[in-house]
């Protein structure tokens, strides 16, 4: 399978844990090397982040249990780039 | 023939598969070196992606084959781009 | 004659032949180095394209000749750069 | 826990200490290599400072107890970085 | 005198000669190096062209008569660039 | 203390002294490298400037006070960076 | 006395002479190395330009001497830069 290189989710997640706690957990995961998680909106009980994750060879289903571990949840996928090498989309 | 080096489609695609599984898939046909697919618009049974793909010699006919085969379907071409270097559109 | 290194057509085109083809075929033309076709418009029976060419020495007539045996017809000429090396409109 | 390198804090502070004195007293902790402290909003009493702050490895806890002690507060997380290499957000 | 190396000038030509000949034409006079010919507005019976021209010593008599020689005219001149380097305007 | 690298300020300024004598005047400052001012507002007696100040280790009072000296007052500050290296505001 | 690196100026400028003149004859001046007019309105009499000028020591007097001895004057300072390097402003 051509390895996914980078994720771009929006993930809905309460406030606690918090962001700097959600980053690293999901940056612990065994394939990622890098995350950032960007806050898009605050509400009463979430936030909604938009997290990029890159790595070599991304798992999709160690990220989303990761992401449910820590109480909170993919609400959809952004982008997903994968192959030898990395295109980016020309009308973004 | 002038080989075919980028290729930007606009896709239905059912919610499943995944974005990724999707996306995955089109990188492992032959001649695919990369595949970044974007989520455009998200209705009740469909996700409309912009698939950007690029490669050395793309076909677009195994493209369409495999995109059928994952229950999706090219809804039109955004772009194609082809010869011995790459060259981007002054307007875009 | 300054060679001609960039060509921007807007460029009518019956739905058949598709993009791809279409594309192709006017990289197949001797002094083409690289063609990018991008979508602007669809209508019932036609696309408008926008189709970026670049070459040592462009030939316009041979590009037009293989545009109207492709079905297709040149709407307007958008840009043409021409001499030793590329200068950029500053104002795009 | 993959160290983070990245922090963007929404930032509410007093009009005294001044904005320098804030930005030099964050950038002498331990792990801090650079801060920018852009002001986004001037009120009566306090100002909105967005503040991106970079290291190898930070730890928000030590920058939240400097920012308290400097009479300030975080309002909100804006972004969080955190790997081996940086990522960028794209739709940013 | 400090050599001229670039001129943007607004230029209006009548449909025939073409926009190809036109710039072709402006790049074979002695000190052009690069023109770059942008429609930007097409009229009855006249095109509105942006048309951008680089050189070592660009001599902008012999660029008015040539223009004039084609049946076209300067209607304003946009933009000169004149020195041992260049600089861009920074508000552009 | 981490080295204060730049700083932009919003300075209000009568006509006279000129913007030219203002910014190298302030140029003139121990640990000055760059001056940058942008006129962004003209009234009857005043001026507003941007003015972005560079320097390995700058020092506020005394570019507060170089600024009282020649008439004119700090605004507002908007923006400080410092540390070993350079931080751009992701937002900005 | 910090060199004054770059001058940015809103000049009015009658019709005659026309800008090349203007561009070259400034760039003609002993300090300066590059010259940019750009011309950003036409009216009966008079155009707006807005000249950006480098050079490692400007002197804002000859300038204003040799822009006078044109025909035109100088309307505003839009912009000063000076010292041992160049820095941009962040907000432009």
């Amino acid at each position: 399978m051509a390895p996914v290189t980078r994720l771009v989710l929006d993930v809905l997640k309460p406030h606690d844990p918090g962001v700097v706690s959600f980053a690293t957990q999901l940056g612990d995961l065994e394939d990622v090397d890098a995350t950032t998680a960007t806050v898009v909106e605050v509400d009463e009980t979430v936030k909604t982040l938009r997290v990029t994750i890159e790595g070599d060879d991304l798992d999709l289903e160690s990220i989303r249990a990761e992401i449910e571990d820590l109480s909170a949840s993919i609400h959809s996928i952004d982008q997903v780039a994968c192959g030898s090498r990395a295109v980016d989309d020309p009308w973004l």
